[in-house]
């Protein structure tokens, strides 16, 4: 249901626009239903031959053309690809030092078919990309989604007359001074102030690579990032980091 | 490996090409694994939710993307598609009579998107659609693949300028006299040839709906239907309907 409304909201947003998106909850309950445990090291999941399968299945199949056929409905002439559709985005397999991943994508420079997104664009078509790449050899990629909604951001932005924003959705409503306290939301926020809530522990650790990561779209001419809650896609409560 | 070789062959496939294709052995292996037995009538799958599922993740996600980027390996920039992805192939539930299918689709006169397919041609793009269509109101749809690929065919051949081909895989050299003897292979098949074969119980039953599909698809104007092995697409070998 919340993906509905999320959803719902979506359809709403003005003008051309991309939805990227992870698994979902259904990709770990099929694990577990098979027996196999997440094997998660810094948040990221271990993805061997086995999980890769499964992380397809749900990303790529599943949630992707859930979201699609529920876009269809709501008048959203949505297109769901993966990284390997159009080569749409390319990674390399996270090299091996002291944890082997598996079969999980890192971006380059070049990862993000600039051109693919735009012919879908002007054709009305509504990119809804899965957080799966391709290596151009044959490898499909586990691939973090924030990555990849940056990538596309920031590959955008180099097109002048287009004012890229992109937006950071999950469950809290932005980025807050006391995790648990609502009525501490940071509603703008700059690198400098970032820094200093930072160095003061008043970031929560959370936070930190995904700011990091959103600090660094920023300079590189999207026009803005907001961090928001899925639920206030349209309404003006969030963090906005300018 | 076959399909490795296939795909190696479609990949020299000269011009403008698509590819439709179901979802392989992977979908039945994983539904045995989850214990739901395949329920199949008529050679058609029933399709409860559970199992629209587990065919969803294998065909729109593992099989789709793995043929997808196999391709762009290959040099060919396929884009992989389900029905509901740009609005492709919109299907309608098939009516309960004796049997409730589930989530089966049929297909309509104005089931395929021709437009979307003459975008991506244009563009360079190489459509990759699995057997998956959906309604326009959400819901995804099991749906006939040669169903598919023929519909597509008869919705391109309106196009004057282009010379629709269309091929059926499968895993024997065509259409035979003696599904057991590889020399009694028809390389040329007519209506009124094909009647008489039937009426003179000739014909294999289970080529019977492909054969009548396939009529179906030369009377609408698609310059050349054949049925081969899928290991002979760019050989000479193989049953042509005339």
């Amino acid at each position: 249901m919340q993906l509905n409304q999320f959803l719902e909201d979506f359809s709403k947003v003005e003008g051309a626009k991309i939805l990227v998106h992870g698994g979902g909850r259904g990709a770990s309950e099929q694990l577990k239903r098979m027996g196999i445990e997440p094997k998660m090291i810094d948040g990221r999941r271990i993805t061997d031959a086995e999980t890769l399968e499964v992380v397809v299945g749900f990303y790529a199949g599943v949630t992707n053309k859930s979201i699609v056929s529920s876009l269809q409905k709501l008048g959203v002439n949505a297109m769901g690809i993966s990284g390997s559709d159009g080569n749409a985005i390319s990674g390399v397999k996270r090299p091996v030092k002291t944890v082997d991943f598996g079969f999980v994508g890192d971006l380059h420079e070049n990862s993000v078919n600039g051109k693919l997104f735009q012919i879908l664009l002007k054709n009305e078509l509504i990119p809804v990309v899965c957080a799966i790449t391709h290596d151009g050899n044959g490898q499909l990629l586990n691939t973090n989604a924030d990555t990849i909604a940056s990538a596309i951001a920031k590959e955008l932005a180099k097109i002048k007359e287009w004012n890229v924003e992109l937006y950071f959705c999950f469950d809290k409503n932005g980025v807050m001074k006391d995790v648990n306290d609502e009525s501490s939301l940071i509603s703008e926020i700059d690198f400098e102030f970032y820094q200093e809530l930072k160095a003061d522990g008043i970031i929560n650790e959370g936070m930190i690579p995904k700011l990091d990561n959103a600090f660094e779209v920023i300079k590189s001419g999207v026009k803005s990032v907001y961090i928001k809650h899925a639920s206030n896609v349209n309404m003006e409560i969030g963090t906005k980091l300018i």
